[in-house]
């Protein structure tokens, strides 16, 4: 089995931080996702949309998507469960690992990649305006996050998850996409500091 | 249990086709989305985003987001089972789902969203120039997702699965996106109609 990784990049790291927090060693293969190593061959071959993480088994068999090979590892080491436990536990960490993703981390990574210069070759065509337009959409979904941190330790509940692997990276990509964490989201403050206190957030 | 429905919109359609492959009953509470009834009291205490479908359980507690709805019945209901068996089956599925939601389904309500004069309240601001970048996006992805389906009956393989039905949920929503099935994917749509003929489709 081995991993191919792209470094820095969120998506990648949500993988490695997955695997830390599970206490799972997997081979890497560095991709240089700075040299555009990602539309090589080697991942092209693998991955048609020539994206990364991408997992390959023994076997030969490949596996995509982040959170798909995260959840490959959930049902082969259910312990510590990441993806929630019982029905409703796990509807519910399904449920906020959407919205982390699709309300937060899309509108901070669209912001990043539609506005840095470092972007232009990635994002075709670049749309400033789009990627000003999600600056808001990423503050306002900070502020409800931090509503329902008042109530919980971790954001979907009392035990972290892959919903908070998610919403870590989310706010540490602020700061290349250059949007700040306003200082009175005192829940979300103290939530990601805890988080990010964690041995995995290294990974 | 009830859960607040909004008609034609692709997420409470996604959990109706759901629910209908399930054989599972749900009490539906109507919300008239043309008359921006997902920004009311009734929805906005129910989930702080203002999205639909909302699903209330008998005690009160409420779970949002279609697919945490959808894995929510999948626990209680695990037969037929619409988000893959076995490790590599559920990662499988999780990995599809993904794609056809990010690469596909989200491109084709961008283009939707930021170019349909009917969506100027909706989508704050609207950004034409990021609705027409989302045409070539979407049919990029169909372009892989065909020849994907010349070697299965399904999105994620030999079985249906949630994947098929955010697939087909997203090429109909192509249509008032005003995007064409090009005619030489002949295998998106051999899958399309196949899918569209299962009386779930109805839902």
């Amino acid at each position: 089995m081995k991993l191919f990784d792209g470094g820095k990049a969120p998506n990648p790291r949500r993988v490695r931080v997955f695997l830390a927090e599970k206490g799972i060693e997997v081979p890497l293969v560095p991709v240089d996702m700075g040299a555009m190593g990602h539309r090589d061959a080697q991942i092209a071959e693998r991955n048609p949309l020539r994206r990364l993480p991408v997992l390959e088994l023994d076997d030969g068999t490949v596996l995509t998507e982040s959170v798909a090979i995260c959840r490959y590892f959930e049902e082969l080491h259910p312990q510590p469960a990441l993806f929630g436990t019982g029905a409703l536990g796990r509807a519910r960490v399904e449920e906020w690992q959407r919205r982390m993703e699709l309300y937060f981390l899309s509108s901070v990574a669209s912001a990043f990649r539609h506005l840095h210069p470092a972007m232009k070759e990635w994002e075709v065509p670049q749309v400033p305006e789009w990627g000003e337009a999600n600056k808001p959409k990423a503050l306002d979904f900070l502020k409800i996050l931090d509503a329902e941190l008042q109530n919980h330790e971790f954001i979907a509940g009392d035990d972290y998850s892959i919903a908070d692997i998610t919403g870590m990276i989310a706010v540490d990509f602020m700061k290349p996409a250059r949007i700040a964490v306003p200082d009175e989201l005192t829940n979300v403050r103290r939530w990601h500091d805890s988080v990010s206190a964690r041995p995995s957030a290294k990974a």
